[in-house]
């Protein structure tokens, strides 16, 4: 057991990196830009942040980012830095002002990005986790087995509840497991979550008498606080079992309140996640920054997919999705069930299983369901056909093969 | 009045601007990345984004940000996108997401920044903006004219809650305006929160029975969102004068919670802003992203200095600056009082007051008055003295000859 908090960082510098890394402890921990009388010796190796690791790892002739002091020469290092825990407790919100406040923008620094976190257990106990993950989602999907088949609503906003409903109606009729909100469809006065929730809950109910199951609406809930908790109540009360929040809309501390409240799981979204990454010297990886609501309460966690309609390449994707699955602490390990989407369709799932190994995932497709020439149900169809064809060892050609649905898709959406 | 919401962004593609637009567009509202049945054209005609302007500015030979379509040319331009109030209503988080959600990391864009809002009057209705702001920051300190001489407390971690106070009592005897947590400290077991705060507020009251007015202290309250309203009843109760919170630490819901229960001035801090803005061509301008945090309830906001210790250039600094002197709406101006800081001292004053042309200001220096060779005391007059000399129209030369303080200031930190 440790009672440090430890960060790893890529940095790029034309100073010396040893010399850079330590202004950037000093100024996230005991120092400033200048010596001061009250940083004894004593109190910087007591609370200043300490250096556990620094490796060169290459070097390159141009900065990654403007406004850093110049050089002949950049070079881009792997660092870990420890601060101790009484610095600030086992607190998340004081957590992200250590680990990634006032240093980005360092002028020794041409490139920085936050790699990784390691916390100690006293943040277990600070922090819920999430209350449902993976287990609890299949049991209230009843889906013992395979991806869950999920979907987006579109358009994404301009329809109404009732026309809502009926796609939720078409999509419960095709066989979906799934269903979610797009993150701009909230509570606009075009469609109030209330008479939203209404007409979607009496669809899925409908469907639940037929199917022994219920489909799981995530229902986005995002706003100010008090709003959440009243949408939250709603959806219970009609027997939802799932609520969505956009976590950079809402931050830390609106996360951490829904989790304290929520009596569902909790489909975290991440949009906003470009202006955070994009750039591969600067921000935030993934698997530092969902840890922060993994630990606040995450059940579901959007991770992209395969050959996107973004930017981000394939082995960012599947890295993402390889951190969820990996446990925070081994008695709380805050496992989030990844969510796959974006462009997804039945041509990624073979590539998608291969590359994660295992099918404790929501694949998500919007277009690659709807846009189906053969409509909705065949849209479903062939994602389970295509996620039959991975768990079977078996090529998407193979099943296509035996099944006109999958065929179709891939005619449309590609090999 | 308007209806819509209006936001600005640059954009850098190898497409064909509009068609990239476009995308984005459908992306932000009724589309995806595939044509589907239920976006009629009157749908999105009522809940489309709009495009309002887009000028092509300049043309580049390589990709701002990496993984976006190539093409021979990289074109910027300047876009206007709308949005109907109708597709969200007026709610501060899921305008986040609606503005800047999963458009950053589109592949038609090697380059993406949003530059600014500009928000309906039914915002100004939802949300209320700062309670105290200038003229109440002024009513408390008892600052009638000049910019509030603040500071920080140094080192930033490792002192006591009774060392706190001793730095605070020379502070204040050392004639100080404002003082203020720094980000890294709230509420970590070796200077509880509670500890400091009644230290610290003795020692205030004890000046403020000499002074006639009492030192404003920022008492830095990050946290969970019971600690946070804990924390600020405990400061009121002392008869504290402000609170900070840490903005990328609790996020909007966490900032409009805690306006909502707080009875003093909200100081705001950007800490972690380089990782939103660093990058030219990606995240957020600090107009647009201040906007969200004024009608959130922001009374100061951190804008970093001139010849600050990051990156940032002094352009930005001080377009940030008067941003935030730039009025939301006319009958709700929302106007937050620009915190200069980094690295600052007597030397920028007279540069500082040329640049923005108001003293409405807090001028916070750590080092640049601790760091002063004759103490405390000599520091904030040096600070008092350039000041004076900016409002004067002199130099900060003429000033140095008359006063031994700023004499010896400029000799450390230089002109």
């Amino acid at each position: 057991m440790t009672h440090r908090i430890r960060a790893r960082y890529l940095i790029e510098t034309a100073d010396d990196p040893r010399r850079a890394i330590e202004v950037m402890a000093g100024e996230q921990s005991s120092g400033t830009f200048i010596a001061l009388p009250g940083e004894t010796p004593e109190l910087k190796e007591r609370y200043g942040a300490r250096i556990e690791h620094l490796e060169v790892v290459e070097e390159v002739a141009e900065p990654s980012l403007p406004g850093a002091k110049p050089g002949p020469v950049y070079r881009r290092a792997a660092v870990e830095l420890s601060w101790p825990l009484e610095n600030l407790g086992p607190s998340l919100p004081n957590l992200v002002a250590t680990v990634t406040g006032n240093l980005f923008e360092l002028k020794q620094f041409s490139g920085l990005r936050i790699l990784d976190i390691d916390l100690p257990e006293a943040f277990a106990e600070a922090y819920p986790g999430p209350a449902f993950g993976i287990a609890g989602t299949r049991r209230l999907t009843g889906v013992d087995k395979g991806p869950l088949i999920g979907t987006i609503i579109k358009p994404s906003v301009g329809l109404s509840p009732e026309a809502t409903a009926e796609m939720v109606d078409a999509l419960c009729a095709g066989g979906i497991d799934f269903i979610k909100d797009d993150e701009l469809q909230a509570d606009g006065p075009h469609c109030p979550f209330e008479d939203r929730a209404r007409a979607v809950m009496a669809v899925v109910d409908r469907h639940a008498d037929r199917l022994g199951r219920k489909v799981m609406v995530a229902f986005n809930l995002t706003g100010d606080l008090d709003e959440m908790r009243r949408r939250h109540d709603l959806v219970r009360d009609l027997g939802g079992t799932c609520i969505m929040a956009s976590l950079n809309s809402v931050g830390l501390v609106g996360m951490i309140e829904l989790r304290r409240h929520s009596e569902l799981p909790i489909h975290a979204h991440r949009n906003g996640w470009g202006y955070l990454s994009r750039h591969p010297l600067l921000g935030w990886s993934y698997p530092a920054w969902s840890k922060l609501w993994r630990l606040a309460g995450a059940d579901h966690m959007h991770v992209n997919g395969l050959r996107n309609k973004f930017c981000e390449p394939d082995a960012s994707v599947i890295a993402s999705a390889e951190s969820l699955l990996e446990p925070m602490w081994a008695d709380k390990p805050c496992i989030a069930m990844p969510v796959f989407s974006s462009g997804q369709s039945a041509a990624q799932a073979v590539d998608t299983f291969a590359a994660i190994g295992t099918t404790d995932l929501i694949f998500a497709a919007g277009g690659g369901i709807m846009g189906h020439p053969d409509g909705i149900a065949a849209g479903v169809a062939s994602l389970r056909q295509a996620w039959e064809a991975a768990a079977a060892g078996a090529t998407l050609e193979d099943f296509a093969a035996r099944f006109a649905e999958l065929r179709a898709a891939l005619a449309v959406y590609g090999p």
